[in-house]
């Protein structure tokens, strides 16, 4: 498993750079006979398409999804589902001028370091749209979980300074507003924070927040593949991410037990918290509420302003990054995290499927 | 990978409950040749034995290890490296009256949910004691990495609301202060705070930081086993860690591009940078500065005030938890927290070792 | 994975050495809810025991197992399953002589080459003591094969040229005689051949054939998961191993297609076939036959005869090994394949449990 | 990792169906800085295109690669390197007839078994086209050990019950003779007996062997990542093969020890062996002479031939094949058997590089 493969049964392998040929992932384990179109992938792919807002890069691409294989009369058959995207509008030479210089915030150093030498176009596989194979595999997952009932949600909860208010949650702006914000006051507010740091050359941060609803409980493997844990890698794994919280999250360091505790409940038969501070997991396992993580966002490193650096060949250089760049990356890293968070929960709820006797005695018994 | 495994070159195995016969690891992957003992994993066992403070369960175990293979005339053969420690202490009967009550806080309804049934003994497999076999394997990581000039270093950063004062770091406090605070003042008011929840029945959380010295740049691999993605799963995957932090983490989301990114330097032939808000990690690939991150704990969920909850048959009842429990468990994962970061590191080092053809050709060609 | 792993659901890791402290497995993914005590295992394990019979080494070994994780109240909660085997008849000194020298037909050189050195007692983890693991997890993977109906028997098909007859074929032998011939004359035989071997200082090979009845039909995952590419590696791990057939075997390159073809017919509802050359395995997944497989194994390497080889210095020296061995290793080996086909079918079945949606659909919908 | 992913350093994930848009593979962990280009990959998927010669497939194929990702300026840059051929001439037509019926010797039952249904077309993920994403990889691998100086060749051994004499071995004819054996005179008479299987509506099977000169010794992990025992999994993963032999293979049960033994001699300072009954494995791990291994392919299943079989309905039908299909696919196959070796080899040398402590501090220390 060499970086660019995860999990064990709903399982991607994500491939592409910014300027390269394609980008796409190849999904095995994705179960027989679901319905599936391009459309269902493409409606996913347009939430992180650039260009789509005033404070995205206007590199002009269509990101139009090309099926290659795993389906059959509409159906996925089970065998691997590879999607492709290609790159269009690539622009090389926006990037001539920092082939050879290290950008603060980004991993050009790192790559070079790793790997001896680098693809510098666009940032090449630590480009964003590396995440463009994620996003397909995270369409397919959450039409799985959409029929079993469960509900993915990731918003943008802050941009900058600027965070929404629970009291005015909109659900139906998510997908309609350019800031991703479920709050039409705090979406103007982060509207203007954004304007004002276009205005400096400079870039802004932001927090993702995801909600699940509806998932079973008992999903997650004690110990090191706890549901958590490997939704935070999950997150973790995208770029910019600098720190991931479940439920209340730092806050419960400063808590007291009595007050961190939620306490069980009887509603008929079904058992549930009266809060829930544990944000749906505990023991690394999912308890039947809803889960709650969020994901925080550093500020786009690429900006005009000039900065200090040094080059390939280790001498002080300064710098001033050009091109197309989103100003903040939060509004397009709303669906990334949503897809990730599905297609995390799909694979640890498959492994609970042979988690007890009695559930192999009903398949084979 | 059941959920009990971690790794893929350096990998371990645990097993153990907290009232079974045993609990231990096997590592899998231990390069041939390093000289061991017993005294090198031993010395890591202590820093999580139970009882060694006023703020530890007053359970009596020695946690003595034993190695039951993998070892040849004091060095690593290559082979697995099982080894085990035996409970003593486990005074099953502390536990009958919670057999059939879920503890607020506490995984026992999630494990009966996903396995139809539990070990209700001490929390069975969700027992802090199944962290022994981390520690075990954290040894022998920390060892090799020390071998390599790498340090591994994490330290109890704050306790409920007392945080430490940089300005007053004392690294010899770490393994000497019960509160694992290097910090003298900070550890004084964090032992009032820690009294006073006693006092109240009550249990406090806490943060965990661990900073990793002259860790080589390179390490780590995209995209989904970024070394901070990866890092985050092995901090998330110790019980009671709601939130992982690298670098500045939360922090990042409130920044301006211009503030948070690293301006690089030369230092000689050396490329360093003037900053380190990145935590030491780029791109998810370590850039050679010090590596930075930081877990947040909750409160330990066990306390003797009277809670709310429900009984297996679905019942409200009350609940009085008796027994012996940590009234704050973070100076006991301090060493858990390390033995991860290790264990990772090393991991992810091993990977590094086949990233370059030149590579290759150098040790075959 | 480093070697010592196996699987993907059903797992073990194996460690422990022929003059090590102990031998064993862990088990991850055992489902939760199987009643099982020491007895189910210690019977498989009594089936390779050593000193059972003439033909086997007189090493006076009881390996006797001990849980040391992963039952409660007589059943398997779904945590780690940790067992394991003291060793205790180790007499190191018996080895001193061949501690420098490659014996033919063994490892020695090869772990050297790997490792820099090798533990030499009694071949460390080469040693067929490393078996005890497998088994003992094959005693866990047959018994809930069995609560589903599904019986994996192996048995000894040849020993040097000695050949069982189907024709008379007795079940009842494989357990009761020393060569683990279901065929009374064949065996005697090759007890005369067994013995004639040992006069001369000589040792013997032979063939294990195990056959699976009553496996479910749609087992093994296209295209590097086949059922008979997992069951070939798995009968390939095992020492002395050397070639692997599945239904007719090597006889398929000289068939014909018209030949070779197993036609298909319906017993009722149910589809059969008219012949078996396939062993019950088309295009890697179960066709619902009994499957059939043979391991090939070569004869004990370990000889008294003077041999000519080289020590650690390459300098040519001649050698004779004293000491304890199997004139032949098929008989004890036989609950080995046995072991190793039950659990690698048992992993497959798990992965088929989310093959399609509407099984996903019955667990979750 | 379902089914379509192999391998754990260098790690291949194929994709794509017989009668789908695309096939592919994903190979994740090329080391960078391995120059390559199209005719790399080129030169081996021609060795298994369709049409070559008499003995295939008239299907028209041009098989010609695409480049997705993970190249820059003509060099491998460590991140995933994805390549695609389209299918072309798919002719769905030829299939319709067999929509509804299994195939005797095919995988469409065992399909429907596990799917529920099944892409029909061409035998879907089944067909041999699947090897496509193989072959690409193993031009790969090979590229990279031929720059350590180690060679894979396979070649057609035997095809039905015809031979080849190494006394008359020829290297030039493995590329150049439609039959793939490198023994002019054994062609000849191969050619005759394909040429009489196809007269009479039949198939023939066949033999392929591949020998891997100058492999270091030291590889392979003990003990279920044994050398052997991976390449026994890489190549029963190759469709139609049924057995697979290492060194002297079946030949060694019927042997005594002080045949079977290599005698260990010096040449200089290099350790070598008298004879290689061995086949270069020992214990799992390379010695350093000659590794050989044999896989055994039944014949083509599809045959024009009228055979009784039943249908999705279970009833009782016949069925005659007409379209378009290989009289014997194993000098189709002899590429991909040489690719899965080259594939496998290479990814276990890469586990080698950190199995000494040594190698660690010569890299990091």
């Amino acid at each position: 498993m060499a970086g660019s493969y995860f999990g064990k049964n709903f399982t991607i392998q994500t491939f592409g750079e910014s300027h390269g040929t394609a980008l796409g992932v190849v999904i095995d384990g994705v179960p027989a006979g679901l319905a599936l179109n391009e459309a269902d992938v493409q409606r996913f792919l347009d939430r992180r398409k650039p260009g789509s807002s005033a404070y995205t890069t206007q590199r002009a691409e269509s990101d139009t999804v090309e099926f290659l294989s795993g389906i059959f009369e509409g159906k996925t058959t089970g065998t691997p589902l590879a999607m492709m995207i290609r790159n269009k509008d690539q622009r090389s030479k926006d990037y001539s001028n920092i082939a050879d210089k290290y950008r603060p915030g980004h991993a050009d150093f790192c790559f070079d370091e790793k790997y001896g030498f680098r693809d510098y176009r666009g940032g090449g596989r630590s480009s964003g749209r590396e995440t463009i194979g994620r996003v397909c595999a995270g369409a397919v997952a959450s039409k799985i979980l959409g029929e079993l009932g469960i509900k993915v949600m990731a918003y943008t909860k802050s941009i900058g300074p600027v965070t929404i208010d629970p009291a005015r949650f909109d659900e139906s702006l998510i997908l309609t507003d350019p800031t991703g914000m479920p709050d039409k006051e705090a979406a103007k507010e982060a509207a203007a924070y954004l304007n004002d740091c276009m205005s400096q050359k400079d870039s802004a941060g932001g927090v993702v927040e995801v909600v699940v609803k509806n998932a079973p409980a008992g999903i997650g493997e004690p110990v090191f593949d706890k549901l958590d844990a490997r939704l935070s890698q999950a997150l973790f794994s995208i770029g910019a991410v600098k720190a991931v919280e479940v439920g209340d999250g730092c806050k419960v360091s400063a808590a007291r037990g009595s007050e961190n505790n939620d306490a069980f409940l009887c509603e008929g038969d079904k058992v549930s918290k009266k809060t829930n501070h544990a944000g749906g997991i505990l023991g690394g396992i999912s308890d039947g509420d809803d889960i709650v993580l969020r994901a925080y966002f550093k500020p786009t490193p690429s900006i005009a302003q000039e900065q200090e650096t040094v080059n390939a060949d280790h001498e002080a250089v300064s710098l001033e990054i050009h091109g197309r760049h989103d100003p903040v990356i939060v509004p397009r890293a709303v669906v990334v995290v949503e897809s990730m968070t599905a297609i995390t929960l799909l694979d640890l709820m498959m492994d609970q499927m042979h988690a007890r006797m009695e559930y192999l005695t009903k398949m084979f018994g």
